[in-house]
């Protein structure tokens, strides 16, 4: 099994909603430190499992959605606290709408999985990890 | 699959039995630093796969029973060389007792599995993974 | 020169005002790595730059009035953009004043300088350096 | 499961052939910052995984035959795009021949599995994981 | 003092002449993680050192100018040995002469010092630092 | 100004004297991954600070007198604690000595200086600066 990772970050605005989130249930934000990861069994005859400028073009763009916003007002969160895990899983379900819709290329049909990991600190991480 | 990872240190001494440990035969140190990952298939109503708060404070917990100790003299390790592969399983298996002990709530019940990595330097790191 | 370096971080909400910042003007959030460097020309007679145990209480006691807020609702920073720059000039100015309170012991007073360096993601931070 | 992973790196010359390389079909050249992970069911009676010295002695020695080299060059890799991906199955399959060769003791034997991630730069990584 | 640092990295083929060099008198290769960081005594009326977008898009520019080439054919380095330190100083040198073009606006004649370094592998690296 | 930094490990085991340390006081150990930072004003006519390699092997030595050792029972280090400012102050002197002793070569004797960075752990770290 092969694999390619590209890293870029977001910084956003949210608060969340429920007593074990305690202070953070008052509005505050976060860099997400965002490294997307695609499988793929066999390499392509170029030799690679994706384009990696354009698995980072479409990370950057997924990433360009969300960065640099109060996610508390944006419609697509509305009833969800936007937490690590959640936003590790809409960051993935993102880049593998765009992967079916060709971002990266034909071979992006052949990609296994995807996994997207968001670091929020130097000291917690979260993960999700799909089928493609 | 989604997964949380949150990390601590522990600062230990201790010494190997064996000539493949060279010269970590003599007694000398180490600090570890340790991340534990946490699993879930699904996240609870609150979107998260554990209480990131709650999983740090279980960490700090385990690794304080370890740190700033001589583990040549912990009774636990008589008879057996708390490598970094030994020290991942211990601390592992210790969070999975926490777990059942609910320090992580009724929700750690819904967890999958767990992975502990010690990092020993830049250059050497050892994991244990185990079901939960 | 001696220095003693420790980490910790924050998680805050703000927005900037003025067009150089672009899409920054927007709230949105940061998550601040934060190293506090405490600075000394000789060790004390114990042999260290300060107590690294009082030195991280009172990084973590100056980050907890900042961390899990809203930057634009804090009257201390009204009419002020909370820039990486200025924020790192803030720790170091309240940790300078903890200096000078007590909080590093009598031993605070033999230190020459302090630097703060808040890492904004894996791609840029900025830093604040000023004597005691 | 266990796992224990070194580090090392190689420092070599290459270029590639395809459009979808863009200016990396030029020659250039890249750091590859190494980490290779050995795994296994269960420890050995020393309590390790394999012999982390000798471990990193085998690594050393298959990036020492890459390191400092034009791969454009090397008879191995005519008509081969030497990408991340390829080299990450490279450097992996020789350490699996190194360890049928006994480059790890008899415990070598009881491996289950290997991968080697390579990382190109702080944004950009491609592993390769095989059994043994 | 205040500072502010942007990363990022360039990959490059080289050669060296002179046997203190070994085996790095062959041609190789690197990835260069360049992190330049910009000085100034006060912040500007926004409460910044520079813009950081501006000092990014500066970097990513003089970093262009040298990526994905084999620097053994640049006439710039003509009988040169691009050493990782002497690369330091052609990227401080280039951004300072972007500065003095005014790439980072009329707040980049305030500026004090550049100090640019280029971490070749997780274990070396080098800096140079200059005033401006 | 240049500089030139190499990394490198050691592992040791001590304990510390003084209530200032609390459960330090009990015998525990450290990995600490030490930074050698040499300083000159001009490259020589190689274009280096000095031969890298050289710089590697010394610190290397540096540390092989150090490391895999309970320093509470090395006679150099009797009645001190051996914190880690201390022993940055102790590796940095023994590189200052090999420096003199042409360990660097004759290129040694035009450096203008030294730091020495011992990371005891993911967050907190010493440095100890000298002249040459």
């Amino acid at each position: 099994m092969f694999s390619v990772t590209v890293r870029d970050h977001m910084m956003v605005a949210h608060s969340f909603t429920g007593a074990v989130f305690g202070p953070a249930q008052r509005l505050h934000g976060a860099t997400f430190v965002v490294d997307a990861t695609f499988r793929r069994g066999e390499l392509d005859a170029s030799g690679i499992v994706v384009d990696i400028g354009a698995a980072a073009e479409l990370l950057h763009a997924v990433l360009g959605d969300l960065t640099y916003r109060n996610l508390d007002d944006e419609p697509d969160f509305a009833g969800t606290n936007t937490t690590t895990e959640v936003l590790a899983r809409v960051v993935a379900d993102r880049l593998a709408r765009g992967i079916r819709d060709g971002a990266l290329g034909p071979g992006g049909g052949d990609l296994d999985g995807l996994a997207v990991t968001l670091h929020e600190s130097h000291v917690a991480w979260a993960s999700y990890d799909r089928p493609l």
